[in-house]
């Protein structure tokens, strides 16, 4: 039952490459969201509806570890209750069912370890890719997704294949890549999103909500000046440094391609509109102000990637720490050498609130 | 919303001393149970009523880790399904959802890790102790606990207690100890037990199921003369050693006992009539037949308790792989020395099966 097993997770445990302790930025962005899930929430959410079962479902999908996902979490469930209390409900009455979902590679050990003890909801742990069912029918009321959905199910096949017109030969990413690679990844991301849609379009009951927050490149501007795919710009001449010292093959940098694809507000739009089973109730792009919540000098930004990036790496490109070490270390030195942290801010975050259609 | 936390789990991972590797006689019991679930879910399954909501959702309580959780569920789903051809339902439309639940401490990575690939239920691991409430009201359909409810909630207060009359001094568990200590085993499982009852009726829909299997004490059978209590005897018996020798003193025994008990079916009976929400609707008891599931060597019977045990000696004794090794070579030696796989036979398997009533 489960989707495509593309399952690279974040970096588990607590050491000084792991995930929960290189998150501070999306902490930023958790707090903007938040002001948005109470609109969302007190504007869109039929309560009155759903409180009758007596069990409130929410999905946190591509949760990873701590601690980003218990606040976010904990976010939804003020918005409900304040909902509740605001409709003279009783929101004491109301049970919440929190459901973790990651790659079956996920550390849920650690998860479930770091649960909130004062939590008023009870939890499950969901192992799965989203691109694919993880639910029964018609459960959940409320879906939450920070962060994951610029992963890609897996890097386009034919950026992958020698024979076709879209093989990324030398290139780890997009960034710079032919217009045929672009293409490519551009045709992933939005099959991905149908995939995603329409398995949660089955699992969603009718009038429920789910609250989107992706990582965009702002409409119309180019690839090349999205901060990230400048920052895996960097990562990639780093990996050609590697190859011409000879510590990777040429083979296996063509072989290697990141899973990931930022996408602009427009093509979010577009994938929901194509099919058909969600309303957007409220679309908001930030893009200003980026600079403060993005940490600031190349080890930062290095920390951040490997944390994102190492079991890729390891899996993908059999890279043992010390290959990890020298990658990450050269990758802190080009940001801190280049210019990027000047003059590219062309970042976006996109906030989307979907409503399951009643109608089909 | 955690119960109470002593968390005493299995032992994790694929090593020696692994539960993983040293359930092979569980196995056997399940085999057993798969008859008896398939003529519980035939008989008594009210499947017609459930099945109107698409989803079937089954928890296993206390699952630990593979390779038996999963052959446990899949003869709980082969039963369902069989039903419902029975009575010409499609049992594709229905989707089942299986909770995995343990303690927090378990190793649910590895769990997950091993989940098999042509499963066709939806998974969730649902982290805490089935000493509290897990799941929101009216949800579940279906409750297997296997060989999980013999673990008390901890071990009693009183027998940890100087001034108490059932302080159990120099020893670890109620084998052979005074009356009272027997007496505050016994009642910390009815309370354990009521509490379990009162949590589930509160989960288990209506006429929905559940199937506990218990390692038991055959009516009348004095607790000395049952198999895992002359066992553990034996293992109070090595730590003993372990004090008159230094290595541990006499009072990290004393506050050491084990959170364990050997009921009877009686006493599993009693329980269940006082808490009053379900009913029995069979009771089976195996008493012939456990020496060829039983492990006949000192060193099997030590390697399934140390899986079983490890954590616990690690957490409350401080203990160290070094006098682990210690303690558990000694075990096995008193096991080969004694005469327990000669005479003791007086362990038995209770099955109950435990219908939701639609009344209370």
């Amino acid at each position: 039952m489960e989707g495509p097993s593309n399952a690279f997770p974040m970096n588990g445990g607590e050491g000084p490459h792991s995930y929960s302790r290189n998150s501070s930025a999306q902490r930023i962005f958790i707090d903007r969201a938040r002001k948005i899930i109470k609109e969302a929430v007190a504007e869109h959410l039929n309560i009155e509806a759903f409180s009758s079962s007596g069990a409130f479902l929410i999905a946190d999908l591509g949760c990873s570890v701590r601690p980003n996902t218990f606040y976010a979490v904990s976010n939804v469930l003020q918005a409900v209750e304040q909902k509740c209390e605001s409709l003279g409900l009783d929101s004491q009455i109301l049970e919440f069912q929190v459901f973790f979902n990651d790659h079956v590679g996920n550390d849920f050990n650690i998860l479930f370890r770091s649960l909130p003890q004062d939590r008023r909801y009870h939890v499950a742990g969901v192992p799965g890719s989203f691109y694919g069912r993880l639910f029964p029918k018609n459960c959940l009321h409320f879906v939450y997704s920070s962060f994951a959905l610029h992963w890609l199910s897996g890097a386009p096949k034919e950026v992958q294949d020698k024979s076709s017109p879209a093989w990324n030969k030398g290139r780890i990413f997009y960034t710079n890549a032919n217009k045929e690679v672009i293409k490519a990844y551009a045709a992933q991301f939005a099959k991905d999103m149908e995939v995603f849609l329409c398995a949660r379009a089955q699992e969603v009951v009718r009038g429920g909500l789910m609250v989107l927050t992706f990582l965009t490149r702002p409409d119309g501007a180019p690839h090349s000046q999205v901060f990230a795919n400048r920052s895996l710009d960097l990562l990639e001449s780093c990996l050609a440094d590697m190859v011409k010292k000879g510590t990777i093959s040429e083979e296996r940098m063509d072989e290697f391609n990141l899973p990931m694809y930022y996408a602009s507000p427009q093509e979010m739009k577009e994938a929901v509109e194509r099919n058909g089973r969600f309303s957007i109730k409220k679309m908001v792009e930030l893009v200003e102000g980026l600079a403060e919540a993005y940490p600031l000098t190349g080890k930062m930004i290095a920390s951040q990637w490997r944390a994102a990036l190492e079991g890729l790496l390891k899996e993908k490109m059999q890279f043992g720490e010390e290959m990890l070490d020298e990658l990450f270390d050269s990758f802190a030195r080009k940001h801190d050498e280049s210019s990027i942290f000047e003059f590219v801010r062309e970042s976006s975050i996109t906030f989307v609130l979907l409503e399951r259609s009643t109608t089909n």
